[in-house]
């Protein structure tokens, strides 16, 4: 399948709108799902073009997980998680809603469950878990 | 935390049990889950010791990425699905049950769940399964 260069995250990556930024580098950028599953639940992207694992090159993949390792560690420290949870979807029935190839980083504790999908999160609430991000991240 | 080389996906990398098997190179392995949540549920896991993502090393990282991508399409030719899901699990808190490094590859269909963790499969569908798996990776 085709990547649409005008996908939500590409507009993201191109400043055309806004996205809660908790990192980036020279391949990826990290950014807080607005509707949040967890607290502290975030986005890993590439910062190239490709829609999702199916079409991903090497160093895409590469990247993004390196990302996705740092950005675990910092969620964990940054709430006290004691666990991370991963998830990645492929094409609409894989549960993809945005077709540029994103992870999901849910951090975890004990006893309390992911929120069910589609709630949007209180900007305010995502903001200082955000910078909780960053200051781990330091 | 510690890995622990008895872990059963050790084990299993040492032939001290079975699995049943759908690929491998000299880094990694993907075997069909005995508790499938998806026709053609399978996991990929690095020949080398890591406990999960946390500690996972950019090589193992890299070669893990590379199998998975390599079986979503396998699993989506093999089953005729239409996506991939993949979920990946560190500590036991983020749903982790086996301390070695893996990530599920879930094919999926329009209109069909997944189901219930903790189902242990049917083996000679299991083992159907992983023959077509086999026929589309050649």
């Amino acid at each position: 399948m085709a990547y649409d260069p005008d996908n939500i995250f590409a507009r993201i990556l191109r400043g055309e709108i806004p996205a809660t930024r908790v990192y980036e580098d020279e391949d990826t950028l990290a950014f807080m799902d607005i509707m949040p599953r967890a607290d502290g639940h975030l986005l890993v992207i590439p910062k190239t073009p490709c829609r999702n694992v199916l079409d991903a090159s090497p160093a895409q993949l590469a990247a993004v997980m390196n990302t996705v390792q740092k950005l675990s560690h910092a969620v964990m420290k940054a709430f006290d998680a004691q666990g991370v949870t991963l998830q990645q979807f492929n094409e609409a029935v894989g549960g993809q809603e945005v077709f540029h190839l994103h992870f999901h980083v849910l951090p975890r504790h004990e006893g309390i469950r992911l929120r069910p999908p589609g709630q949007m999160g209180d900007m305010a609430l995502i903001a200082e878990q955000a910078e909780k991000i960053r200051a781990a991240l330091d």
